[in-house]
């Protein structure tokens, strides 16, 4: 094993340091594809103990049922817990941070009903959208922080309520944050994205079978309407300083995760591909989990497969005035419970990249 | 049975004036994807007779053997040819049509090699790029006229040499090309697609290896380096009346056929959703092979599976500055060997829509 | 065009016969896959007109969006019925043949509730395993009888109700109907099978969602549970004149459509892999929809995919002890909706093969 | 992180003695599909360093290239060298252990051409079928010992050669072995299978081309005549102390890992589901690599994909007189590269299961 300093697996203190400090999880949410994906992880992270469990459906059933490729005998995890007991749950200290996996709206409606389980918890991530303002800064009111590391990491390292970007959003911001950055964008920017089918989440429908989708793509809600529209809006005017719109065409490809995203925008000054790329590879050389592939390599989802990394690769066209930009990603790890992880480490004090791999699994 | 008047299968005359008339093709490089999905078409079209199959690699074997679905007990074939057979097979009037489905540049290759042979067919038509001049006009010198029905139709009934476009400039352009003829289009156009990997070719490599491919996808060749970059300037120049530059990201989705494209541009004057959807209707109205789907339905590409049809839908964003225009369609049929029949009907002065299918078969 | 005596696509008289004996055809599970691939192969058939299309899901809509390939424009269906509209329909003379295309179980409960339905039309053909029987005779008390021509066509032409065979026995029959015959089997018959995911149906389920299937295969309810086990164990008895147990292996793969098929039988006598093979030669030499592959070719899903055929391939070993035969089919034409019209054709005095593909779509 | 006395991530002494003891390794033929998932199995590996890639195609060249998903910038590896300065790199002292990923025949050949780079190193493994002889004794001659530990363990630690199994024949025996073992099995055992596409190995060709296979199944080489036949024969004669003969039917399936297999047999004497069961449970009971899984359930391939596990699954029928056992595994795992690292694991003396995946990544 010959890990470099970028390495993902060096604990950040003793095993003494390390029982101390560890965090004593509760997933809630725990059968959907993005619940699934944060015990995964969690489960190779030497920090994170998962001491609870919630899903409404598997409740009282044996947690290795929610996971089909666990292997019962080589782990050990709680009985799957009704959503409900997490307020009890809670007052035993069972559990000191909260990662809510619920779909959109379920979140915001519990703390709502449920305000001490809301407010109890030491640390809350949201991976839902209930929370999500875009903008990288204290939200007045709700106390969530929108954890995009790369964009807005200042804001983190004290927050105790995170709302965790959206898997479309953190690929658009990833693909354009040093050209907005710089203040090369003109409004609007075009954005077309393919996405995994995980990302329809894991509630059985027509649209998301088998037999229709084997072998085929499809464009769905283009335009301005996608909940995530509003979110690429608010981090690219906070990232770029002035309104951005975007237009938006988010497609489904028949492969379960990955996100596949391109973004187009004219350019304020003429910009070569050369000052381009290399912007973008100054901006992001000490970050983890960004790499800006060699020129003339594009991102493939496969690459980030499994990962927590997204490739950015971009040029620029028509003498300059025209920026094409690049991101893949997987939906399920740096668009969902990888991210979720990283602002977990953030929040905790621990290095930003521990326990979440860097490699993808192309196949 | 109970087609319209749009009906595909209504003969464009008795028996015996189709007796008189039968084409009599011949398909050089019957073993690719294009060529195969040709002979797939021309064996349900009453009026094509497949006179000759060539293919080096195939040369001397049963056609059976092709053509992995047949069933040779119900179809009568001839053996496959040599390429170099070709010659003397038109000088004993065994085919006067010849369509050519080999790689970019064979044909050209061959035209100045075997004069008499690419002069001789009463009529040509082929699929590579070679003769592509994309403007829908008499290509002074060559004699190949580009044969995107929808577009240039006028030229093509008194063709006898047609340059079949590509499968991304024909969803390219007929996304685009209503906007194109009323004026509406600044430069330039940004246009995002992708192509299911018989796109690629037949040709074994590593790159369109299953296990390479299964659920990822890629961007390739992103820029304005694409040959078919080119094809669809000069396609939108000469419907739009002005140069127009292209921005292209191609992209390689998990699927066996299928083009998704996105087009985007910024709208010389304000033009409303409802106002653009009713230009594309009224423009593809009596179009059999391009289908404007209804407001907020978006294409997809198994919808068109395996049929000659197009599939377009569009909108206006930013208070109507901004086109959002999106096409599906089968790159072997519109995109190949359907477009290739579509134009062979023209030139013998048959129905267009004769012999093709226009229903998809989505799984 | 270039059809054989196979042909599948000559009429059996001139047109004013036709119209005289046309059959008007009401499909019940219209929205279903096998109701789907009935209308889509009955449109393509001139001797069927679709008369009525039944389904609860979509009643009071048009046609179209069933069928998410076809092109509206293109085609007159009727707009979707309620399925108890079906008995004032009947009444109404609007159609004339009855095809129930609904889960299992439904048609008997219907026809126990509605006698009046059951007994009206003059043709009844049932796609649920409700009223197989397995024997090929005619069964008393219900008057079904079982639907499988290859192995018992001389009762379908004076039949008015048939039970299409399910997609698995259809398979395995077509698989060891020459050995049955030819009284080589021993008892047991072990049979391992793959199948589309389509055989599922289309109600959304978790098990049968994109992301839970990509990319890998399961088995499923395996030994001698599987609903079809029986119907194989009757056929095989009937064919055999002995009774014969089945051991069955269902398993899912990530494919839309296909059965391949594999059955392992000691041999009551060696039997060299020669004569083996010369024996289902002979005995399938005139069926249009049964092929034994040269030696040493082996079955595959993709080459009868959308087609009606069904390929066979066979050995023995371990000095002629060991029968292995082979099958391929699309589940939803020879496993269903293909053989429904198969069996129409019969039951209607047409060519058995009218209007039926024989080629298949290998992509 | 909550793992049991099953763990594969404790280390088995101290750093120090870590160091010490750290394996060399040379990955010969590090560019197929076996080779780089031996690559990435390794890199989480505590006890094995990464000290030589070579492969013909990529010398030269950095080892990222090899490997699509790997992020250069957080792994250090060797620049890939060429097979032929292995020698040298041996004298050199730059590994002491080698591991053959090669096509079947080449390692054979390099031995007989090169005995020096073939005896030098303290330890081979050979993952092609050169040198299997299935029968997991010391083979006399080419000292290799068939390294399936859970059938052949005893002989396996003080081996320094090892002939890793095939992926077919380690699903095929785990699947049948405590049958065999209790001398239930009566001769001959038909074993069908499926594989995932890499087992065909990473050299482009046109049976692997996504378009041939994408929704798609087929058999190939069915009977006797698969190398892997006789390897099952040996061992499973081995293991039953009697010979056995096996008729195998192998199948491709649309997906890039995985073996699904059922085996056949009639049974010696009548054996209810629950003995049979309990017998499997009983022997697998240790075994940290296979998993007999609950009754009524049965296997699939995704549940163990990314590990080194094999689930098991099994009932009898006809009263007791077959056997139907089913068995799962990762083609690339517990089928080559994981298993080559559990005999590594096995020959250094370090524990069986260290640095070796237990959990399956279903999506």
């Amino acid at each position: 094993m010959t890990e470099t300093g970028l390495s993902t697996t060096t604990a950040p203190a003793g095993p003494a340091a390390l029982a101390r400090q560890m965090a004593r999880v509760a997933v809630l949410g725990a059968s959907g594809y993005s619940g699934q994906e944060f015990i995964r992880l969690a489960l190779a992270h030497p920090g994170l103990s998962l001491s609870v469990l919630a899903s409404r459906e598997h409740a009282g059933r044996p947690a290795a049922e929610l996971l089909p490729g666990l292997d019962p005998r080589a782990v050990t995890l709680p009985t799957v817990a009704e959503p409900r007991a997490l307020s009890d749950l809670l007052a035993n200290e069972a559990f000191d941070t909260l990662v809510c996996c619920l779909p959109h709206g379920a979140w915001k409606a519990i703390t709502e009903e449920h305000p001490t389980l809301a407010a109890g918890p030491a640390r809350v991530i949201d991976l839902s959208s209930d929370f999500r303002d875009g903008r990288g800064q204290a939200t007045s009111g709700t106390g969530y922080v929108y954890g995009l590391p790369e964009a807005f990491r200042g804001v983190l390292a004290d927050a105790t309520r995170i709302a965790n970007p959206g898997c479309y959003p953190t690929a658009a911001v990833l693909a354009l944050l040093p050209a907005a950055e710089a203040g090369w964008l003109e409004d609007p920017v075009m954005v077309s994205a393919l996405s995994g089918i995980s990302g329809a989440g894991r509630s059985p429908a027509l649209k998301t079978s088998y037999v229709e989708l084997e072998g085929g793509a499809s464009i769905y809600r283009a335009g301005s309407e996608h909940q995530h529209v509003a979110e690429m809006e608010r981090s690219l005017e906070r990232l770029a300083g002035s309104p951005i719109s975007v237009g938006f065409t988010p497609q489904l490809a028949p492969m379960s995760r990955g996100i596949l995203l391109t973004a187009n925008a004219r350019l304020a000054r003429p910009i070569s591909p050369e000052e381009a790329r290399a912007t973008y590879v100054a901006r992001y050389q000490r970050e983890t989990f960004v790499r800006v592939l060699e020129s003339d390599v594009w991102p493939e989802t496969r690459a980030v497969r499994g990962s927590n990394r997204c490739d950015v690769a971009l040029t620029t066209l028509h003498s300059g005035r025209t920026l094409l930009a690049t991101a893949a990603l997987d939906n399920l790890v740096k668009g969902a419970a990888g991210q979720a992880i990283q602002n977990l480490n953030l929040m905790l004090g621990w290095p930003e990249s521990w326990g979440l791999p860097v490699h993808g699994s192309p196949w």
